[in-house]
């Protein structure tokens, strides 16, 4: 199933992606956003809620929502594809690289990034978005891909300057309006294997990164287990995977997102993500 | 005034903090947490509340919760004293250092800080919290102290091998109730010069930190103008403002806290917090 959050005549909804539009979902179980959906481990009842229905609503009448509008925790995975790991010149190191988002800084599908002002060196990230259904602590890596409800796209919108005003990542993970997270869920039983999903990013259309999940340096049961070790994790939790070579920053001449501009994260089966880009002159 | 965040009968409430306990404000004009409370800008409303009451409740009866139970953002800032900053080697930079906390790692006065089962380096670092009152985003430095609600003690407590697993600090600053933020909030309206305030930290009564915030490297102003700048502040956000030289990890031999022990944050008008320390095997 590929599940979703939206805004529809003023009021935030959560539903299922189905042929053609969406099948609202809003209120069953009593349950109003999808991250209480994920929590209430609804997915059997919503499979059986969508079953004979057609879409009750088309795309184009909806905003869309980050997948997950209102998550507890989003962690971000920083160089975890060996070929941009080379390209930033960064250090091995033994444990996955943990910086986080705020949720304010994500925005829905075919919604519009914001290049803020201040910079000039606003860069697309590409990446696998995890959503943690059941939550825990201290998750063994092989019981791992039992807590994942489903995957995502997601842009880590990253504004390379502020990143790197000291070792820390935060100011350039953290502009309001940096990162894309959608369109959907598509929920973890219709994944087989996740290390053979691709992953693309476009820039106007012209491929910036190119990789498989097979590719990660650290892979998701490691940074499932790393990051409850430190932290609870619980339904809705966000884990943002890492993004492959190609960042534009690194490129000769290096390539920005900048108004105008339309950046897309493709993970085939997954879904596709596609966000033009603002200036903070045009909200 | 003096304003806390509590439980008490089992139910969470805020209120004042006043000679001999607690005068409870909890459902004063509709507002039942403090952190609603400051986005009411309710202070001469409480303040006329408070006028010729004596307190209700003792101290002792009641459970500590951090300040604000629920900030949307705890932004800390890392090396902001020179003396810590010469401790750590960390190089001269430009901007403030800044990561983050998720609130689930804070506790209250007097609730025990949990030494984590996988680290033996678990370090006090004695600072300085500001809780934004009158959110904004890009606010000038000569405005800043405008959007002060008050001021409280932290223990950006910090396990120091998870904290340097990588460059970026997530880790170690995020395991869940590894740090301090009490007892209470002083309004800004008593702080006439941030920078005469004293800040001690103290293990087990012995000091460990000791200097005034006239020592910030980055001075409030420029901490709130710059948070500002990438992220939009709101009421009852949290910035954790640094730690001044003498942590327990940069001395010979290092001095780390561990189950029996006392953790002291002493800032003088503002307030002492005190947290006991347990093991994850206390729990």
């Amino acid at each position: 199933m590929k599940l979703i959050s939206y805004v529809h005549l003023g009021e935030a909804r959560f539903g299922a992606a189905v042929e053609g539009g969406i099948v609202d979902l809003t209120g069953l179980g009593g349950v109003e956003t999808l991250r209480e959906a994920i929590a209430a481990d609804m997915a059997e009842e919503i499979a059986d809620y969508l079953e004979g229905r057609a879409a009750e609503l088309s795309f184009s009448n909806v905003t869309f929502l980050p997948v997950i509008p209102d998550p507890a925790k989003v962690l971000c995975i920083g160089v975890n594809y060996a070929e941009h790991k080379a390209e930033t010149g960064r250090p091995d190191v033994e444990h996955p690289t943990v910086f986080t988002r705020f949720a304010d800084t994500l925005l829905g599908h075919r919604q519009p990034l914001v290049k803020p002002h201040f910079s000039n060196r606003f860069d697309l990230e590409g990446e696998l978005a995890v959503i943690v259904g059941r939550g825990g602590r201290n998750i063994p890596e092989d019981r791992a891909l039992e807590h994942v409800a489903g995957y995502a796209c997601f842009n880590d919108g990253s504004v390379r300057d502020w990143q790197r005003h000291t070792g820390q990542f935060t100011p350039g993970k953290n502009f309001p309006a940096s990162g894309g997270f959608g369109p959907w869920m598509l929920t973890a039983d219709e994944v087989e294997d996740y290390r053979t999903l691709p992953i693309t990013s476009r820039l106007n259309g012209k491929v910036m990164q190119e990789a498989t999940l097979a590719d990660l340096i650290f892979p998701l049961e490691r940074l499932i287990a790393y990051c409850s070790t430190f932290t609870a994790l619980a339904p809705g939790d966000v884990i943002a995977t890492g993004t492959p070579g190609g960042v534009g920053d690194k490129r000769v001449p290096p390539v920005y997102m900048g108004p105008g501009d339309l950046a897309e994260v493709d993970l085939g089966p997954v879904g596709t993500l596609v966000n033009p880009v603002i200036g903070e002159d045009d909200l």
